[in-house]
């Protein structure tokens, strides 16, 4: 698992179409096709082939948790993303990952889970303070 | 050496301070704090420890050069970033690297080159297509 926290001023992403690309291309069924946050902590997520996802998860959530702390931001965009690595996980297993993400982090925080599986018109705004951007790799 | 390629409607960027972390702490000299581009393929990327820079800029710029094909593009933004891996280079090698890629470019298309070494207020807004946004790692 790669990601990207982003503190963001504004996030916002609207669905132009579903992925026909990926590993075992399942997306999720679309309930929402536009998001708008702002002043949040968003994660950029790519699921790798191989990932324990259950462990993993934990990981993740303590630093996204982190993040949000040490912003003072209590409002998480959970983004799929599968541009931070070659090694995808098949969609299932992505969307499982997010699932057990969600579930630990929307016990604190206010939590929006972007689409998984579908092409995006992205604006996001980031803060300019250090460590407005940090990579993180389990 | 590891990167995404967006193709973006605007890309924003104010530098707000001078990097303080890394591996050999050297930003370059700051001759321009505001960068304003709108329609152009915006290449972030992170060199590391390790890399074949001459080689390297050669193959990045041929996926650059294929993305401005693709996307009809004639605006490059080069913006090094920390952010997509934990196994930085030394700021000379990575700045070394900008150097070689600005190079070969510059020869064919109008690029702007983010400056090595700063805390930045970032604003991205990318197109909503498929291949908007794609991960290259040489």
């Amino acid at each position: 698992m790669r990601s990207i926290l982003f503190h963001c001023k504004e996030f916002n992403a609207n669905i132009t179409g579903l992925s026909t690309r990926g590993v075992e291309v399942a997306p999720e069924v679309l309930s929402k096709d536009e998001y708008k946050n702002k002043n949040c902590v968003v994660a950029f997520i790519t699921v790798e082939m191989g990932d324990e996802i259950e462990n993993i998860s934990i990981k993740m959530a303590k630093e996204i948790e982190k993040c949000c702390i040490d912003t003072q931001e209590n409002k998480i965009v959970l983004a799929p993303f599968a541009h931070l690595s070659n090694k995808l996980s098949p969609f299932k297993v992505g969307i499982q990952f997010f699932d057990l993400l969600e579930n630990i982090l929307k016990e604190k925080f206010e939590v929006t889970r972007v689409h998984f599986g579908s092409d995006k018109d992205l604006m996001m705004h980031l803060f300019g303070h250090p460590g407005n951007a940090r990579y993180r790799e389990f």
